[in-house]
């Protein structure tokens, strides 16, 4: 069961899917591994990249199974869905499935602290023992979450054991809330996302780790090696080898179709399919993307990597 | 199967529910039943009055079984989901269980023409041959349409067979739908929401019905029917006499627990109960709601109703 | 000065223009005359509905100027604006002129209680003495505020006279700020918008009058006189007749046109006219807007109004 | 006066305040002067980063004068604001002092295509003569623009000259574009925003150069020089040199601070001073970009600059 103390990677899973749109079960498999073998600590599994929206609560039940069955370390499940039933039905399957914990998004349209308490609240209530991860990403959930609230939120519910941290700018926030933990507070994990992009200056604020999918999962695993190493020039050597392919991963509503043509182009998933509403890639932009690649290679071939 | 041809009076049901939370089927039967005897030509389930973000999937097909089972009138299922795959399968379900019909709203976030184009194209291929309302309601979806692309979708999708009217404002945008059937194109049925708050204008220029869930549902039948009689001062006085109510209802977020409690209040479902997070209401609000059922029933008494 | 004890009518004032767009001096005196002769205890100039947004800062100035000069009643000149140095140029402006107070409005975009607590900190320590209304208008600002948040301003800013009181659905909001300071917080003056839609639940849930511009402005006057005088039943039939009225002005975006136009359809003011970008009324709304005067004429004079 | 070829460099420009928050006349000099040696063709200012909503009408015009009696390059002025009437007030005064153009952004809450083009069909009709600047900026307007309604502006207004191309992701925006105008549409300049993020795919798309405002402005000078000069290879490697910061100053609410804690750390302004409401610069993030600046120069010498 994921706890407090939970740290380092963990990789956030694309879905695969075939050509036609059809869950991709052996690409699943393929992937799994293959983000163990680069480093993973744990996956997270049907989170926005993971393209959880599109699939139907059978297919969701499907995906973690399958996951799981493979699967040695933790795996947290998103249950992010527009109500308290959906989310209870899958979390409980995920839980009997051998997952390790759940992640919950609010809803778009919380505005207030105490809606985005309220809520909190009410999803506590209603997952019981499971622990879960607040995601905090007002970037796709327009919802923003003060530090203030995220510790409310941290002392009333013990089962919030993880802050999935991927709010733009969001350093600040970081060192908000290991001041509070510091200070006397009860201290959850914090492992950070927006594609790895502020990822030392996360670390060094204070952060667990890192929770993103970026299409070259190991970048998490040397940078942050290096980092526990106490090699900060190295870190950020490794960490500048893959920003620019980083930084063209961020744009949004596209960060998918590219994270899915580089695991496809390494052979980790067979087709880099999403499901519709999903942007493909022009042939323009997957010349952009192959001259990166190109351009990271020999940069990490560089530093010996 | 529903067609461009519906009309008069379609009911948003509620989703009747135990003080505990669970489904109350009983309920179901009840107000199936009293919603066919005041009036309704078809009902409308799984709407968001209906909380149908709130139930399970499973718990969805449910509901869409005990309601087609017990109702001789068409039934439209609201089908509204992040994603196609989800869509699919509730609305597969529903027209097996004997539905008319589906609808769908725009999800969150999408702005552009060309985005809410796509988006109903898109849709419209998930369902096949199943007819769908174009639900239109930009005061909870986000998400404004111009005439102009509900045009484009009703020319493109010939499955698209009403639009539900929920605009505000949005008189001028039936009447620029319906000068657009009355040049050369297809006409569609439709059926306007908003509580009824515009009924009778909506009417007069063009609209084919109501489909809303005002808690005295009666309302609709009675206006309908005197508009259609062509005795305008009585539909206008009828519709004056439960105004102040309508206008009670209207507030959103609150309307749900108000109508929910007039229902209870005239035994049509057993409990006022809403999911979390809903809100209750307080002991003033429940005096207000009843002063002003009182000096309805007055009102109507002396219209004779 | 405007102080805490403010209360009964304060009508908000359209800014009427010429055919070609230019300022209506003249209009600007009658209807400031009308508005007083028919009840108004105070004037609110320069707000949403005054097309504040649409004036250039020299414009709103000579406004100011203009009324204060007719006016014997206190004025209340709305300021909101996208910076301080702005909101302080007009606001001692028109405290200069004569004006009594200021009315600021957040940001859209404001979203934590901590930016919206923050926003209104500064905005007091940027207006210095002057008194100040704070405008709650979730739906035209996309801005919502707890009643904890502004309990919190009134505790914080002595200069924080007044709320306008424009939430929907708001009435519980009125009745945590009166329990608020019934128990020992700031009482500070609530005057309520929304067009007067809930008028006379506002008071009697603790408002201490309105703050709106119906076409029809004597109608406030008439509302709380009844109310005031312990006359409910009647208070209530006065507002039923204006009622259909009220909800049809209520259409957001067209609102304004609908008031402008019964303005001048009155005499109050020369022309309809509205700036760019907005709305003119079809020729089926006039109609619509007609049909609706000639009832609400018929229904006063069956009161005896 | 601008026109459809202009091209290079544009450098938005900071605001510069005393520690007080009064202009800083001084550092505009100095200012404009840096730009200008680190390579700009031209200059904007009262952008969105010249924190132009938190200046007064009065010194808002102040700032244009400073800046175009020192200024031998053009000048555009970013001139937006709630509604025409000021808009066509500072364009004018700043046509008058010696500027070349403005540029509008849509205002928060435009929506459907058709309220986008007739904001501006209105905006060119209220501006005359004056060349425009289309700000096509969604992540700071809410307001997204297809490439249609662009192009549809471009058609009816030919005082539209430019596209300041702000879109996140925007790349096929800018492939859209000049697939338009290498067809046989009109062709206007496309200079790219977003700090620069993406300035050589950008230039690879079609564009005609850079408009943003970098702390380190000779960035784009230096990276243009390099690409113009079919030194793609280079271009990318000055441009990874200076990635880090980028990507460090796209923080949104927190850039503008750190590229004025940059300017004033070269001593292009003397103060790094923001208007309220304005985030200052935690010691923590002054050790990240001090870190940053120094791992920057590292890299540009070893680069020869």
């Amino acid at each position: 069961m994921l706890d407090e103390t939970a740290k380092g990677v963990f990789t956030i899973a694309a879905t695969p899917f075939l050509p036609d749109g059809a869950l991709d079960f052996d690409s699943i498999d393929r992937m799994v591994d293959a983000y163990i073998e680069k480093g993973a600590d744990g996956l997270t599994i049907l989170g926005m990249m993971g393209e959880a929206g599109k699939l139907s609560a059978e297919e969701s039940v499907a995906v973690v199974r399958r996951v799981t069955a493979r699967c040695q370390v933790p795996v947290i499940v998103g249950v992010s869905a527009s109500g308290f039933a959906a989310i209870t039905a899958l979390s409980n399957e995920a839980m009997e499935a051998g997952a390790d914990g759940v992640m919950v998004a609010p809803p778009m349209g919380l505005q207030t602290d105490a809606q985005i308490t309220n809520y909190f609240h009410s999803a506590a209530d209603a997952l019981g023992d499971i622990p879960f991860v607040l995601q905090d990403f007002p970037l796709a959930t327009g919802v923003q979450i003060s530090p203030s609230v995220i510790l409310r939120i941290v002392e009333d519910c013990p089962t919030c054991v993880m802050l999935k941290h991927e709010d733009w700018p969001g350093l600040e926030k970081i060192s908000a809330l290991r001041k509070a933990s510091d200070a006397c507070g009860r201290r959850i994990s914090i492992l950070c996302g927006n594609g790895g992009m502020f990822l030392l200056e996360e670390m060094i604020r204070g952060a667990d780790g890192a929770m993103t999918g970026f299409g070259y999962p190991e970048m998490m695993r040397q940078v942050l090696d290096a980092f526990l190493a106490d090699k900060l020039d190295r870190a950020r050597d490794i960490f500048d080898a893959y920003m620019p392919m980083i930084r063209y991963e961020s744009q949004p509503g596209m960060g998918l179709a590219i994270r899915k043509y580089s695991l496809a182009r390494q052979g980790i998933i067979a087709h880099p399919t999403l499901r519709k509403p999903g942007a493909g890639l022009t042939a323009a932009a997957i010349t952009e993307i192959d001259v990166l690649t190109l351009r990271q290679e020999k940069r990490l071939a560089e530093l010996g990597l």
